[in-house]
């Protein structure tokens, strides 16, 4: 949503490990203006965010007296300001509820979104960001559903009636990135103009099991050790066994709900619709601006 | 076995990706003598693999006029002479009729063992090297059972009547090493003594299945940061969540063995053995020198 002729209302920071975000929100919820910039908090020299955000927003800081939400890992142990977790169910309510408050030396405040923990199969979850782009697909789309957010660190996210009442993290592009670069599998991959069929193949061998994923990824170097596959196709190979992998795993969250939301970005969306299908899971696509509505 | 006092018969080379380790075998089958040295195939200045053999081997080659045998990664395209696959079933019959001769500038000859290939679960699976540690281990304690070898990427091999039937590879130590050198996961692992306890704990993680492994492995990382392992345990913790997931996906090839043999280093043997249990497998432990046992 576009909303230039809106007042503006609120600033939104979505501050992550690798890249800032910010969002000028005006009185309909929609985004007036952003920013993007790739000074993620890993990037922030000597860790002074306030002189980043002096930088970044300080002009609509200046001119618009509005309040600052900030989300993502940017309220973590290595950001800013470390807010708590809050547990589940939560919706935008409790958010909003637990918000951490910090106070510039000009004086001006902003408010830091907690993170989210859950219980999971028998050890804690987490989140920080996620929780505020599910609100905000939920402010958008309806109160219930299973929200997919595909990417180093994928969450699968259960909403009902407005609260989020399960989560589960899957490491699949952490795991696709080591396994690429540092083992056995980089020697027979080559760069490639990307291969639906592989990653195809590589997510029903994920569905179909077999002897599990340790075993299945050393078949991402046998099939073009044997012609099956050119090594310009492995990696599609390897990326579909692995988000393979995950959706196996994550389906029971799913539970009746024969659709996910998808939230993230273009081409990791596409692969991930490709492969929920092979699970028999439709996959929808979320809005633009997700965290602008969701820190609204 | 030591066999100082017997007649030498025959030269076994076991020559892999990062060490080497040649026999002198006595014609009982014991070994005379060893030779261990960090030259894995890798290593070879040059690919000169003829020089690296008349430093390694020179002496006792001059001294011995017996057969040399030759096995693992040095069969293979990046070795000294590639040999080709030999199907399943097969046992140490098939390996030495298959085996490839090679003659050296001084007209010694050297017969490489062939690798084995597999189709397990719709894709090609390998090894080279293994197949003569099986043979040796068949040879010194029987026809038929399960024998794993742990490692970077660990093998499961069935032997019914001296012939393996079935094997499959994990990726287990490979993905370990990416895991904690190249993801989130390292940043919360600190150097420990050992802990048992971690250890069964992520193996149970394992077994008890939960969303899956690209899951499970991201608790090694929440587990410390809510204090319920510490950063020294976490790396036992995530080793038994790798070598669970490995006994879990292959036990369906252990089939109605009670136990399997462990062929291998002792400290990872000791692991396995422990994560065996969990999974109420019973390991017993290959005596020394398989690899010599297999040659002869």
């Amino acid at each position: 949503m576009n909303s230039a002729g809106s007042e503006p209302a609120l600033i939104g920071l979505d501050w992550g490990t690798s890249s800032f975000r910010a969002y000028l929100i005006g009185a309909d919820g929609g985004v007036i203006s952003s920013v993007a910039a790739p000074e993620g908090i890993l990037h922030v020299e000597g860790g002074n965010f306030e002189a980043a955000f002096g930088r970044l927003v300080g002009p609509w800081a200046a001119e618009h007296n509005v309040p600052v939400i900030a989300s993502g890992m940017i309220t973590s142990r290595n950001g800013w300001v470390e807010t708590p977790y809050v547990g589940l169910p939560s919706g935008a309510a409790e958010l909003a509820a637990a918000m951490t408050t910090h106070t510039l030396a000009n004086g001006r405040k902003i408010h830091f979104v907690t993170g989210m923990t859950a219980e999971t199969s028998g050890a804690p979850d987490v989140m920080r960001g996620e929780e505020t782009q599910i609100a905000g697909a939920v402010a958008a789309g309806g109160g219930s559903g299973v929200f997919v957010l595909p990417g180093t660190h994928s969450k699968w996210v259960a909403v009902e009636e407005g609260k989020i009442t399960s989560f589960a993290t899957f490491m699949t592009g952490d795991v696709f990135g080591a396994m690429r670069g540092h083992t056995i599998l980089g020697a027979l991959m080559d760069e490639g103009e990307g291969s639906g069929a592989a990653l195809l193949r590589g997510a029903q061998a994920s569905r179909d099991g077999g002897l599990g994923l340790l075993h299945s990824l050393f078949t991402a170097r046998t099939l073009p050790l044997f012609g099956e596959i050119t090594k310009s196709e492995a990696a599609d190979y390897l990326s579909g066994l692995l988000i393979g992998a995950e959706v196996q795993g994550a389906r029971a969250l799913a539970g009746d709900h024969g659709q996910v939301v998808l939230i993230g970005r273009g081409d990791l969306n596409t692969r991930y619709a490709q492969v929920l299908e092979v699970f028999g899971l439709k996959a929808v696509e979320a809005g633009d601006h997700i965290v602008a509505r969701g820190h609204f």
